[in-house]
C-alpha cells in the first residue's frame, strides 16, 4: 500500500511541477546532443517513451538537417501516428526523404480517417500507388472518401463503427461487442461514444451512448435507451458547418450517411477539434494574409505565398498617396499637413480594425447574423462617432498646441470624427456583403477596410485644410 | 416497414436542404412576428422545439426589446441550459429584467461545472444570495471550485464521475452502473466517457474507457484493461494547458486531482471545446484591440472599452508624426515626400503584420518554441529582405516613373528594403520576448511591431531624401 501510495504521490508531484503538458526543450536539447555525439541507442532511448503526438513535435522544431538525421536513426520504429499528427510541408519531406514505397505500410496502420487525410494531399500517381499497397477492404472505403469534396465529412469520418438492429437488447448489444472483440478487434474502432441502431435498409434511426448502453439492465431493448433526435450529417456537409453542430450541440459523435440516407460512417470530437483550429487559424492567418502552412514553409515559399497580398497592399498604398497628390500645393505651404496626416489616417485604420475583428470573428461563429446585422451596423456607427469625437478633441488639441494653429486643430479634430465614422461604417458592412456575396469575409475585408479609411482620411483631412486654411 | 423508411427519407433529405444547422432566420421572424402579434401560444409552440443553445441563440440575436418580451411569455420554461449558453452581456441584462430570486431555481438545475461558470461571474453579494438556496451537496462542491483561481482546472472541472476500486470485476462495475441509475440517477454524470480506478486513498490509478468495458468480458478486473497512462490534472492548472493537453493527446475526458493527489472531478471534451474557442476569441481580439464580450455589448461599453488601445495608437501615431516632423525642411523643398512616404511605412506596417500572427499563432499553438525560435528569426528576415528587394524594385519604378526622378526611386527603394527587413525581425522577436517576459504576445505585439515600421520607415525614408537628394 505504501508502495502504491509513493507512486502515486510521486505521478502526482512531477505533474504539478510540470504543468504545461508541452515537450520540454532539455529533452529535445538532449536528443541533438545524443545525435550530434552519435550515441544512437540513447536517441532512441530517449525517443521511445514519447507520444507520437511529441514525436511529430520533435520532428516540427527539429532544424532539416537534424530533422533527416533523427529520421535515419528512428527508422520504421517511426509510430505511424506521428506520421498523421505533422504539418504538411514537413510531411512532404519525410516523404521526399524516405520515399513513397518505404511508408506505404505505415498508412495503412492508420485509421480510415487519417489514411485519408495523409492520402488527399499526394499527387494521383502516388495517391495510387498506396492504394495499390492497402488492403482491398480499406483501399475500397478511401477511394469512396476521396469521391467527396475536400473538406467534407465524407472526407472527415471513419468507417469503423458499430450499428445494431433495432429489435436487438441491451444485453445482446454487449455480448455483440464482447464476441467481436475476442473474434476481430480490428472490426471495432479505437475509440467511440455511441452506437448506431439501424433499419433493415441501414439507415440510421437512433443513436444510444455507451454510458446509457452501461447504466441499462440486460433485457431492455435498444429501442427505448436510445436517442432519435441525433443529428445525422450527410457525407457532402462542409467541415466547418459540422464543427458548428458539434460545437452549438455538445456532440461527441455524429453518424453520417450517404445520399440514399444510409449509415457510411461516423465523425468523433477529436477530428472536429482539429477542424475548429483549423478553421481558425484559417480566420486569423487570412485576416493577416498569410497561408496556413507557413511556419514551417521554406524562406522562399514563405516570401512568395505573402507576396500576393503585400501586392494588394502596394497599390492600396499607391492610390493612398494619389490622393495626397491631389493636395501637393497645399502641403507645400502648409507642411505640417504631412506632419499631421498620418494620424489621422492610422487612428481611423485601427478603428476599422477592431470593429472589423469582432465582425468576421461574429459571422465565423454565426453570432452575426441575418436578424442583427443591421443592429450591429448602427452600434459600430455609433461606437465609432463617440470615438471620433473624443479623439477628434485630443488630436485637435495635440495639433494645436504642436503647432500653435487653432485652426489645424480644427481640421483634424473634423477629419478625425468623420474618418473614425467611416471606419465603424465600413468595418462591419465590407464582411457583412463579402459574407452575402458567397466570399470569405475574412480574407478581403482588412484591405478593403484600410483602404476606405486611408483614403477618407487623408482626403478629408487634406480637403478640409485646403478649403478652411489656404 | 414503408411507413419507417418514408420517415427516414424525410429526416435525411430535411437534413440535406438545411445543411448548416444555425437557427433560421425565417423561424426567428416567425417568432418575432407572432411576439408582435401579441400571439403567445404561437410563441411558446414555436420555441418548444427548439435545442437549448437555440434558444439562447435566439436570446441574443433579438433586440433588448424584443428579449425581454419573449422572457415575459416564455417565463420560468426557459431551460436553464439556455441561460447557461447565453453570452455574458446578455446573461447579465437577463439577471437584471427578472431579478435574481427568479433565477436560483434555474442554476440549482445546471451540471455542477455550468453553475459554477454562472456564479462565478456574479459579484460575492450575489453569490451567497444563489449558494444559500442550494442543496448542501451542490453548495459545497461550488464554494471549493470558486476557491481555484480562475481560469482554472478546478473551474472547469464536472464532480459527477464514476469511479470504482481496484479490485472490482467489469461485471461489478455494470451492476453498479445499473443499480445507481435505478436508485439515485442524478449521482451519475449526464454523458461520461471513462470511469475512473481509485485506490483506497482515493487516489486516480488508471481510466478504462467506457468502450473497453462493453467489449470486456464480466470476471475480468477493471485493473486489467485500466490505461495507467492517463494525464491527471492538478485543479490549479491553467485552461489553456488543459485544452493543449486534450488536443494534444486526443483525449475526452481526464480526472483532476487536488493537491493531495486525490480524484474531486473530472473534465470533459465538451468543456475544452469551449475553452479551445475562447482562448482563440481571446488571442484574434486581442491582436486587434478589442475586448472580449464586445459584441452584445452596449454601444458605450464598447466604445470605452476599446478608447485604451487608440489611445495606445494615437501615442504612437504621434511618435511617427515626430519623427516625420525632423525632416520639415526636406518636406518643404520636395512634397513628392509626404506623398511617397505612406507607401514605405505602410508595406512595412503589413509585412510586419503578417510575420506577427504567424509568430503569435505559433506561441499560442505552441509550435514557435525555444528550440525554434532563433531559426524562425533567421527565417522571418530571410523573407523579409526578399521581399523587402522586390517591393523597392516595383516601387522604385513606381516612383521614378511618377515623379520622373530616378533618385527619388532610389530612395524609395533603399528605404523599402531597410522597413521591410526591420519589420521581419521585429515580427517574430517582438513576441517572441515578450512571451519570455511573461507577457501575453497576443496583446501588445501589435502596437509595437507598427510603431517600429512606422517610425523606421518615416525615417529611413526622409533621412535617406534628406542626405540624397538634397
Amino acid at each position: 500500500m505504501d508502495q502504491i501510495d509513493a507512486f502515486q504521490d510521486k505521478i502526482t508531484s512531477d505533474q504539478t511541477e510540470s504543468q504545461t503538458y508541452e515537450l520540454d526543450t532539455d529533452q529535445v536539447d538532449e536528443i541533438v546532443d545524443a545525435l550530434d555525439a552519435g550515441d544512437f541507442a540513447l536517441v532512441r532511448s530517449l525517443c521511445a517513451p514519447l507520444h507520437y503526438s511529441d514525436v511529430a513535435d520533435l520532428l516540427e522544431w527539429l532544424s532539416t538537417a537534424d530533422r533527416l538525421r533523427l529520421l535515419d536513426v528512428l527508422g520504421k520504429d517511426l509510430d505511424s501516428d506521428a506520421l498523421a499528427e505533422l504539418d504538411d510541408t514537413v510531411r512532404d519531406e519525410i516523404i521526399e526523404y524516405w520515399g513513397l514505397d518505404n511508408i506505404v505500410q505505415a498508412v495503412t496502420d492508420l485509421d480510415s480517417d487519417d489514411a485519408v487525410d495523409f492520402i488527399e494531399d499526394l499527387d494521383e500517381e502516388d495517391q495510387q500507388r498506396v492504394l495499390q499497397a492497402m488492403p482491398a477492404e480499406d483501399r475500397t472505403f478511401i477511394v469512396e472518401s476521396l469521391k467527396y469534396p475536400e473538406d467534407s465529412a465524407g472526407r472527415l469520418m471513419q468507417r469503423e463503427l458499430v450499428s445494431v438492429p433495432e429489435f436487438w437488447t441491451v444485453g445482446k448489444t454487449i455480448d455483440f461487442m464482447r464476441q467481436s472483440a475476442d473474434d476481430d478487434p480490428e472490426s471495432l474502432p479505437e475509440a467511440f461514444y455511441d452506437i448506431y441502431v439501424v433499419d433493415p435498409a441501414h439507415k440510421p434511426v437512433g443513436a444510444v451512448t455507451l454510458s446509457s448502453l452501461l447504466r441499462t439492465r440486460r433485457p431492455i431493448k435498444v429501442t427505448d435507451i436510445m436517442w432519435t433526435e441525433m443529428h445525422i450529417i450527410p457525407v457532402s456537409t462542409d467541415q466547418e458547418d459540422v464543427a458548428y453542430l458539434f460545437r452549438q450541440r455538445d456532440l461527441v459523435s455524429a453518424p453520417v450517411v450517404d445520399d440514399g440516407g444510409r449509415l457510411v460512417g461516423a465523425i468523433t470530437i477529436d477530428d472536429v477539434v482539429d477542424v475548429i483550429d483549423d478553421e481558425h487559424e484559417e480566420d486569423m492567418m487570412l485576416l493577416a494574409g498569410v497561408g496556413e502552412d507557413d511556419l514551417y514553409d521554406a524562406a522562399l515559399d514563405t516570401a512568395k505565398s505573402r507576396f500576393i497580398w503585400l501586392t494588394v497592399n502596394l497599390l492600396t498604398a499607391v492610390l493612398a498617396s494619389a490622393v495626397i497628390s491631389l493636395f501637393e500645393a497645399t502641403i507645400e505651404q502648409i507642411v505640417a499637413l504631412a506632419v499631421l496626416m498620418p494620424i489621422v489616417a492610422s487612428m481611423g485604420g485601427n478603428a476599422g480594425t477592431q470593429t472589423l475583428t469582432v465582425a468576421v470573428r461574429g459571422l465565423a461563429t454565426k453570432e452575426l447574423t441575418a436578424t442583427n446585422s443591421a443592429r450591429l451596423i448602427t452600434k459600430e456607427l455609433l461606437v465609432g462617432s463617440i470615438n471620433g469625437v473624443l479623439f477628434a478633441v485630443i488630436a485637435g488639441c495635440v495639433a494645436w498646441l504642436w503647432f500653435d494653429d487653432l485652426a489645424l486643430g480644427l481640421v483634424i479634430a473634423l477629419a478625425m470624427v468623420v474618418n473614425m465614422t467611416i471606419a465603424g461604417l465600413a468595418g462591419t458592412s465590407i464582411p457583412v456583403l463579402l459574407e452575402r456575396a458567397g466570399i470569405d469575409p475574412a480574407i478581403a475585408s482588412s484591405v478593403f477596410v484600410t483602404t476606405v479609411t486611408d483614403v477618407v482620411g487623408f482626403f478629408v483631412f487634406l480637403g478640409l485644410a485646403a478649403w478652411i486654411l489656404l
